[in-house]
């Protein structure tokens, strides 16, 4: 039994106490990823972003709204993980201002200066001792090259690669990469069964090695 | 029976296929709107950006994902409609470039140039006709008088006003405010509730009026 965390979901950035930015991950993949790790047997914490999607009964689910926030908890979970799935889709540029009174218009363009954000993935890998740390790369060009690129610059154990098609989407298609450059896994289908099979290979190569 | 055209939720504007600018309306008001309509006898039509809450059987939805789009949607229905019910929060700021590939990380801060989008409300009622325009404005401070300003420059013939925590919330407080100034009702309570309300002071000063 492994206690693992996953991080799932997007996260907001906001502007003003209206406008934000983010994307539409769905935590879909999240709530699959957490089932499948439940099935095995193992002990299962969530750190998610604002989504709609149920996590499954049994895993433990800590909320957040903002990248810092996704950071934060994640850090303090990880400290009582064996592993963490990153499959979270933390908005990684926030406005290097936020107003607090929501920004009216002028007529006039708006600049909007973006600085990125701490990555949770790389910040939580790069201090993780004995821990294993599979991450998520999501690319719509040269998926593979960027997503190894990705893998060895978090310190990642795998990294699973999937295009934008897989944001709000009910399936995916994803590889399982080895910082070597294998594949170890290709699976197609609704994300439960994805999820299934992305556990499969944590379990064979990060757990019961 | 009135023929009413309904704009809900929130809109998105990309960046890149990833990432993109919005606002966490979650379509209950429009939703509540439509089922208050329904319940008077009207004829529904609902331009819904993307939300997870669902619109009550009865009435006819369009679902759109951009401001232009939402726009486009509504100058179509309002040609069959009698009135507009604006309760849409559609994002009125668009990067004026939008990346066609996800934009890759540098280190380095990011410059976003936005633009406004074209108001769908203001839009409409410009060219409105017989037809009557209840606009909603959502604001941090200066509720009432921003309110009365968004009422007058956007040629509507009442304007619900409400404040940042109707965002995402499942209870509203609004006021139902005049072109004079005078306030014809003050609804708080469950969005259901708070919708019905509205919908009386609608048919009351402009359907049966």
């Amino acid at each position: 039994m492994a206690r693992i965390l996953i991080t799932s979901g997007p996260t907001r950035q906001y502007l003003d106490p209206v406008r934000y930015l983010t994307n539409a991950s769905s935590g879909r993949m999240g709530a699959g990823l957490a089932a499948a790790a439940l099935e095995l047997g193992h002990e299962v914490m969530v750190v998610s972003g604002p989504v709609d999607v149920r996590y499954p009964d049994g895993c433990r689910v800590v909320p957040v709204v903002s990248t810092e926030e996704m950071l934060e908890a994640a850090r303090h979970e990880f400290d009582q993980a064996d592993g963490l799935i990153g499959a979270a889709a933390p908005c990684d540029y926030r406005p290097k201002l936020v107003a607090e009174q929501k920004i009216a218009k002028t007529g006039e363009p708006l600049e909007l200066r973006l600085v990125e954000t701490e990555d949770v993935v790389a910040t939580l890998a790069a201090d993780k001792g004995r821990r294993w740390v599979v991450g998520f790369a999501l690319e719509t060009e040269d998926h593979r090259l960027r997503a190894l690129a990705k893998l060895e610059r978090k310190h990642c154990d795998l990294m699973v690669s999937n295009g934008a098609e897989a944001m709000h989407a009910h399936t995916n298609d994803v590889e399982v990469l080895t910082p070597d450059g294998q594949t170890l896994g290709q699976f197609a289908g609704p994300k439960a069964d994805v999820a299934r099979g992305i556990l499969g290979v944590i379990q064979d190569r990060l757990i019961d090695a």
